[in-house]
């Protein structure tokens, strides 16, 4: 339910509902903006309707909100969220580029990588320390070691790091280690995760499952914000269809038609998106001009001797090429990198 | 096989094999360029090595061509076609923007349309006679008198004409009203229709199906090729996947994958890879942006009367504002209007 | 409309209610039953209404029919429809197995497999004169030479025949050689080819496509008995999703659920269900136990060497066997061979 | 690597190339089979063809596992694994029916509809305390106290329980709780929670993911047996299509593939599979004559009232039915109940 105060309505009547709205076991939300103060309740329809609020003085309209995700909602919150990652904001006007290898190798490794997509204008550094594999005998990434490597890097670049969590047991260090947790594709709908990231007190970005519905992930958005956590940002990374010539296909359909229905950052990983090389750079450049808020790269000192993802890995080289070409396409719909 | 001749060898040398590739049963094609004569022989693989091209004192070398499709492939002819459509080129530098609406209803409808989309850019007429519909009580299309709608309207705007047809029986008369002929995505494995399509000496621009893949859907523009026809346009539309939020997926992958695997121009048609009015605009700019060679948006003078597909037609003064982002994003990859 | 007519009705009730159903430009229906006269009206829900049948003194109910399909509806036809193939029964309580090879490729190598499925119990025969091939390098069949093959060996052992048509053109003639006509899977929304064969006079069996939904499917059994035949046999033969270890996934879950939608006979294809020789068996008796009325499976002299879909046909000496297990499961089922 | 002894090969043989496996820091299997003494040795390819073991006086012959799964393949254990849960076999000639409700709603509820799946002849009894749900604000079953009501309904009935886990954080306490850990089709790809339960010493039942390849399945279950647990159960529960006509595809080809791939039982849930109560006892018996193991089935005291998943559960006397129906077609092919 979404409850518009009148503008006349007396200065203590957000507090006062807020209360009711508690009393009656409900979730309360304060939404204050520039011109009419909002407020949010959650919970069962029935105590809500109960609650009679389009009867108070103080109360202009109340409306529910028709998606089964709230929090997530544009009803609920029409304006953009800007999340910010480690100082780089995620949402605005300026697109967010977040690239580096598949996994930590080696320090050496991660810190040439990181150090080539830095100068080529990346903002943020992705590389996982815990790799989800499909085969059990993959290498699984170097865990705590490999959150050390990625936090020693990331500082002396002035980086912040992007990496994946996939165990309620990790949150915490990860937590500790990165300035934005990873939920994988894989993960979308392990709710204890959910639950866990969400109150870690740290960004999160959120992986689309490989046959995730739209639906379904933004209300995988949902327990991560009912956990606590405002700092969503959604990824966009190809789904399974029929299709075999590429690795996933790359929903673009969906980065317009999210932004329509939830206030929350989305940004495109075209690598796993198309998990081809030549085709990333095509792929960036209509992830930007669908109007995503910003790109999540895979690139490798050396594709060629990659650990894993080698396939869809750019050359430093091409991915400095490729940041050229991503801001004409940026300048022509109205931002910049 | 692809046969490559040395440059110094004698005059008639491209003519005496071709004739020696036909007289064993296998088609043989002429492809002249500018640095190398280049020779093609389709067919039987045991009857081709038993020529043994490749101890023929004038050639050079001979390869296979890897690909189930052989006339549409890049292997087989390396610079992209450029097809020509009533005088409009599609495949070139230049974007084609193909619009329109669904269907002919009326000829104040498609004319009032047609004079909206060609004010704002538009350099080809869509609009269907012949109309498949899912249900046998749907409006199937005006037929012969649609057709003949479309062509005085195309002449008297100076617009050439893009049309479905979808039987082989009206191949004649469609070829006759039309400047290229469209085969729709349910009849893209209709071979009888592609083969007749493929004789009938006008362009075509050739859905891909709704569950087709790639590999299959540059077969089927094999079988046009085969029939005779070189002018070939692609057109992905949206493939069908699990998610519901949108009525097909565009799958934008496919723009550059199948610009690596053929020489031939591909178009995309946002309207039917969404199905929604809203997310048209964005599509539209991503696909210029993936590397299509074309547009083909769906344009109603009052898509809330539509008989079909309203609500996936854009409003002509959308239309006439998308055009304009379609132009900046263009010039941003090196293309133009 | 389904209109159900009073007990006490006049006799002449229903002939006067047609015309007047037909007279107001709808499609009248007349479905004398045992114990009550129903009639059916198709058409504008508009003119339906205006009508009032409802207030007519012979008639005692009249109610909507909510599916998008009618004719083929349960909701307008509740008993089994069962149909006739050249003497045969499809829909009854006796089991039809529709045998054969994939094409027909000689005289001999027909029947010799004929004679074998014969001899094992199936009691119709399956093969193709026309083959819709993914290339057009493929063999596509003998084409008229094939039909005589077809029907002198059907007439010779004295199995009906059932082949596929795929062009309006060879509509005429292929249903003067078979006793079924077969819509395949890549034309089931081919809509030219649905009106032709539903006007040939002929019992058609309709293959769902790769990836129509059931929905479609039934729309698409609308068509033929909207062209005036009502012996429409439905065959589910595998759709296209994600899975690539089987060439199809046999969605048995349409066999009960059409069931309730429909009147129609269902019959299910193992061989292009999962392109796999050893799943074949498996997936006969699954259908027989979800419910289907028949079965149609690829059988070969010498599947080795077979022209084409040699991987998914039986060997004669596996078919045998097969129909022991068939006749087992279908004793379980209140069914018989 | 599969070894296989030579018949007069000496009795030690098999501990000493075992030892000379293990010294390679490879992980050697013994299986010692009635006629010969096969041995296993998974690990890096090199080291293993650095070892000679075909050059060894003792071995008859060595060959390479070619899937990408090797403790759950067929080459490495060509006879039928039997999971015994809680004393009922899984695997063997009689098909295991385990039924019960979605969840564990209160214990009255749980008992009512215990007694009367096991008084029509379930076997075993599922139902869940952790509950996956899509929206964070539905209800995510009662947890520890949940799991103390299964254990007691359980053991006053005598029907081992099977009852999922989320977290890894829970394995300890549900696997004190129950005969069997489910991992559900959401965490089919959750690495952490395979790797947990697989040491957690209890029979697994692993649900196929929802877009999960069959390889993928087999791998999720390689990653159980390789932390230790050889009891694992698969349990087929339809996949994600385009088919909106039915929750999921229940995809019984997927089971006689597997059972020729691996070793390990195969159950099947026409629950899920079909999501619809109709379609539940036809989708049961095929999936009984498509080879299956077992079942696993929802069966509510009162599906009306049902907190959950009430649209697919069974009435008690449905399943009562339903019960005499499998036997008959389990006896059909050569099972029994």
């Amino acid at each position: 339910m979404i409850i518009v105060l009148k503008p006349e309505a007396p200065a203590d009547s957000a507090e006062r509902l807020l209360r009711k709205i508690e009393d009656a076991g409900l979730k309360p939300l304060h939404m204050p903006g520039a011109e009419r103060v909002v407020l949010g309740a959650l919970g069962d329809e029935r105590v809500l309707a109960e609650l009679a609020l389009d009867g108070d003085p103080a109360v202009e309209s109340v409306k529910p909100i028709l998606a089964p995700y709230k929090l997530v909602s544009r009803e609920l919150q029409a304006h953009d969220t800007v999340v910010d990652v480690g100082g780089v904001s995620i949402g605005g006007d300026r697109l967010a580029v977040i690239a580096g290898p598949c996994a930590v190798e080696s320090p050496e490794q991660l810190h040439e990588t990181a150090a080539a997509v830095k100068a080529a204008g990346a903002t943020l550094l992705r590389a996982g320390a815990y790799k989800p594999r499909t085969s059990p005998y993959g290498f699984a990434g170097h865990g705590i070691e490999g959150l050390k490597v990625l936090r020693e890097v990331g500082d002396d670049l002035g980086l912040p790091i992007v990496t994946e969590v996939m165990d309620t047991a990790d949150v915490a260090h990860v937590a500790e280690a990165a300035d934005c947790l990873q939920i994988g594709a894989r993960n979308m709908q392990n709710y204890a995760l959910l639950r866990a990231v969400g109150a870690a007190g740290r960004p999160v970005l959120l992986k689309r499952g490989l046959s995730a519905t739209i639906q379904e992930w933004l209300l995988a958005a949902e327990y991560l914000m009912a956990a606590g956590n405002p700092n969503v940002i959604l990824c966009e990374r190809g789904i399974r269809t029929f299709e075999p010539a590429t690795r996933n296909t790359l929903d673009l359909n969906a980065v317009p038609y999210v932004k329509g229905k939830t206030h929350l950052p989305v940004v495109v990983d075209p690598s796993h998106g198309t998990g081809a090389r030549d085709l990333v750079p095509a792929m960036s450049l209509a992830a930007v001009a669908a109007g995503a808020d910003g790109l999540m790269i895979e690139v490798h000192r050396d594709p060629s001797r990659a650990w894993s993802d080698g396939a869809q890995s750019l050359y430093p080289a091409q991915f400095e090429q490729l940041m050229g070409s991503i801001g004409a396409v940026a300048a022509a719909v109205g931002r910049q990198l």
